[in-house]
């Protein structure tokens, strides 16, 4: 039985790149970068006619040239060569091709959309399997292929499937602030062949990946897609952000991987009938990843939060309501508790419990916390950090030392436990702020201690309800 | 005639600071050193029975012992000793006191509440008018007085009414990052006497205000604030962040500014009747307040979008269509126009322009921005920046120079221009990543131009489509 065609990738024994070039970021000179930076393990072949030499390697003159057989080729080649280079790879053995080659059907052109079909046939008939035409292809640090030079070449176990290159470069790159780090990454554009199920499907039992995001313009086999959705969301959260929600959305998923973008109504049914939880920006996209990735399993929409002041509480209450969780009153029994350990405010203090009316030392955002943990009226604990005026760390102590302090981890961190640390958007020089930089430490330390953040409240309070839908769904 | 209340504090000839301390950034200490590092130009009076001496200046045991009248006192000690402090300030014929003095109605408690109420019968015995109490009072740069040490000492004309201290803060220190500065801030706390409508209505007629923000947990007087509403979106735009929405934020508001926030659908009539803009966060505030300081009036919802990749060109789309803007696509005469210019991918390029999709020279945001700025079917332009693999800057320009070249911007600002330029969540050492760098040195150039910029393109397009029916509704 042959082996999945993307495990014939990522265990490929070589690889080729037609149209690799000497040097630069991009094109064939960055995907011959990926294999070689990264640490591919099988042979490395770049290929052009132009060249002879390129990053150290012998270049060859066409794939026929190379003396060994090829699994794995990327084709960096203009379209109108793409059919030729892949009647060589077939002849070359290979078992996966990937088409970085563009400008076929998403052109609109019948030249663009006639080469893809001929592409197409040649690889039904010859059975070799293609990812794209038009787009990045594998991200896969531990197994040394990357598609820009600028990646992490540290793992983590989220995978993405996204149909958009640039788009997966922006999650890439960004999603390293929160402290999230891929184990595949798999950008399919125009998805001829190999499409989003092929990719998911492979995720969803791929024991290095514990979530799975999707970015989706069109799905090329609905059916298909609904099967692999019930199958992997049962198995490990998949979050997807669908591209070309509207009409000029739909106009421009066309364009850019020649799909059709669907109604996005039927998405909403979707997930509802799968499992599959969906994002409704890049950024919540992000703020899922990393509440699947760093918070344990939600089981209630019983929120408290703490560690405001007065404005900022009264709107992280608005966030949280708005987005469907309960800001629990503080109980009889609550008040109690901080009047009997010596709280002087416990008459006033609640949930948001605004930590700006301290009259002295008895109240502090760790007991508020801390309670909140105990306490089984709450299931999910909010944490505004980064506010002004916070009392200086004690020297000595590690930074994840001081907020395990601080904010009593030990214990509150048996809850599903949320940052927020707000952003800010700089301009050159800025950074020498004291509070943009207490910020960014506040940052450092969180990810260290696998703590999720996120910039708002209500940003917050949008994943973990949407996280706590999940798991009721699965029951978990 | 007597003169306006918050004029008696902006022209007062002395003011005395109550509870004063020699040093410290905070309370007495922060009052104090507002008025002296921003240049107040009448005589300050610290006061405080425990000190003589404070930041250089005498200090009195009582406002009695000041030789002279006192226009305008800040009351910074406990509210037990607020009464007597007023009594005084009264003999000392004050025109107006600020009441950083917190802890009352607040509270919730029976001695806060009944305080209040003597208060504020004093006052309307009395004659003087009253900031808060549990309030920030005021910052207004131009008139040497702050709040806080590190607020900015340059001006602005926006102006910012806060029932909350703390959000004034975050909004003062944030806002120019995005190129926005301040006439006037209040905050005005549990708003005993001044309240919400006496500043708007101040900034309504301050001439060099153009913009009033608001942020208001409960209206002490709703048949006066639709009133001043309606007078003031008449002469300028006002766009209120309302706390308080749900159950949560109701009782949150209560502990906070003692405020009823009454129901939220109210608040969405009051906007509709009276041409004010209502904002969801404090982000799309400080968006909204971008938008209304830097951009023309925006005459139509049919938008233009030039600049991002594939897959950033469609999330813009469906972000775009989500706020309400129309993504129209581009007419026939627009691109027989394209292809008469040489643009080789005149058929396939739409709006969102994918700028991904160039093949030569032919193609350029410049170009699109331009066609797009003089074809009357648009009404608004949405430029998406810092995409990685621009051209690089030519040597010898400034960055404006570089900028108005790029985007052409002599005929393209003849429209509304926002730019898109992402934010990202930094850790410490984070800051040296190249992208960032560009990112910081694009917003700074486009600040030094006046063009508001957004992190997203969702966010951009919901700012325009509120300033669209703001100037809709008066016909501008």
């Amino acid at each position: 039985m042959s082996r999945n065609p993307i495990d014939e990738v990522l265990h490929a024994k070589s690889a080729a790149v037609v149209g690799a070039t000497p040097s630069g970021n991009w094109g064939g000179g960055g995907f011959l970068a990926g294999l070689i930076q990264y640490g591919f393990k099988g042979n490395i072949y770049p290929v052009n006619p132009k060249y002879t030499e390129a990053m150290g390697l012998k270049v060859y003159p066409t794939l026929l040239d190379i003396p060994e057989q090829v699994d794995y080729v990327i084709s960096c080649v203009p379209a109108r060569l793409a059919l030729g280079i892949l009647e060589q790879a077939v002849q070359k053995g290979a078992k996966t091709t990937h088409l970085f080659t563009a400008r076929l059907a998403e052109t609109g052109r019948t030249e663009g959309i006639e080469t893809e079909k001929k592409i197409l046939e040649l690889a039904k008939k010859s059975g070799m399997r293609l990812i794209g035409p038009n787009c990045m292809g594998v991200y896969a640090p531990a197994h040394g292929i990357s598609f820009h030079a600028d990646f992490p070449k540290e793992s983590g176990p989220v995978g993405l499937v996204s149909q958009s290159g640039m788009l997966a470069r922006e999650i890439v790159k960004n999603a390293p602030f929160r402290g999230i780090y891929f184990s595949k990454v798999f950008s399919y554009g125009n998805a001829i062949d190999l499409n989003e199920s092929d990719f998911i499907r492979y995720l969803a039992d791929d024991p290095e990946t514990s979530v799975i995001l999707c970015y989706i313009e069109g799905a090329k086999d609905g059916p298909r897609l609904f099967k692999t959705l019930k199958y992997a969301a049962a198995k490990k959260p998949v979050v997807i952000l669908k591209g070309g929600r509207g009409q000029s959305g739909a106009r421009a998923t066309s364009s850019h991987t020649a799909s059709l973008a669907g109604s996005f109504n039927t998405w909403g049914a979707l997930a509802a009938q799968t499992g599959a939880v969906m994002a409704d920006s890049v950024e919540e996209l992000i703020d899922l990843a990393a509440t699947f990735r760093f918070l344990p399993s939600v089981k209630g929409k019983r929120v408290g939060v703490a560690g405001g002041a007065g404005g900022s509480s009264v709107l992280a209450a608005d966030g949280c309501e708005s987005a469907g969780l309960d800001v629990i009153p503080l109980s009889d029994a609550f008040r109690q508790s901080l009047k009997a350990q010596g709280v002087s405010v416990w008459d006033w203090i609640g949930n948001p419990a605004d930590l700006s009316i301290r009259e002295d030392e008895s109240l502090s955002v760790g007991l508020m916390l801390e309670m909140m943990a105990r306490d089984p009226d709450f299931d999910l604990l909010i944490s505004i950090m980064g506010m002004p005026g916070g009392a200086p760390p004690k020297p000595g102590l590690t930074p994840e030392e001081i907020f395990r302090q601080q904010y009593r981890l030990d214990v509150t961190r048996n809850k599903p436990f949320m940052a927020i640390v707000a952003d800010k958007s700089l301009g050159v020089g800025d950074d020498i702020d004291f509070e943009w930089k207490m910020l960014c430490q506040t940052r450092t330390t969180l990810i260290k201690l696998g703590i999720p953040f996120y910039p708002t409240a209500q940003r917050a309070a949008i994943a973990a309800a949407k996280a706590f839908e999940y798991y009721r769904y699965f029951n978990r």
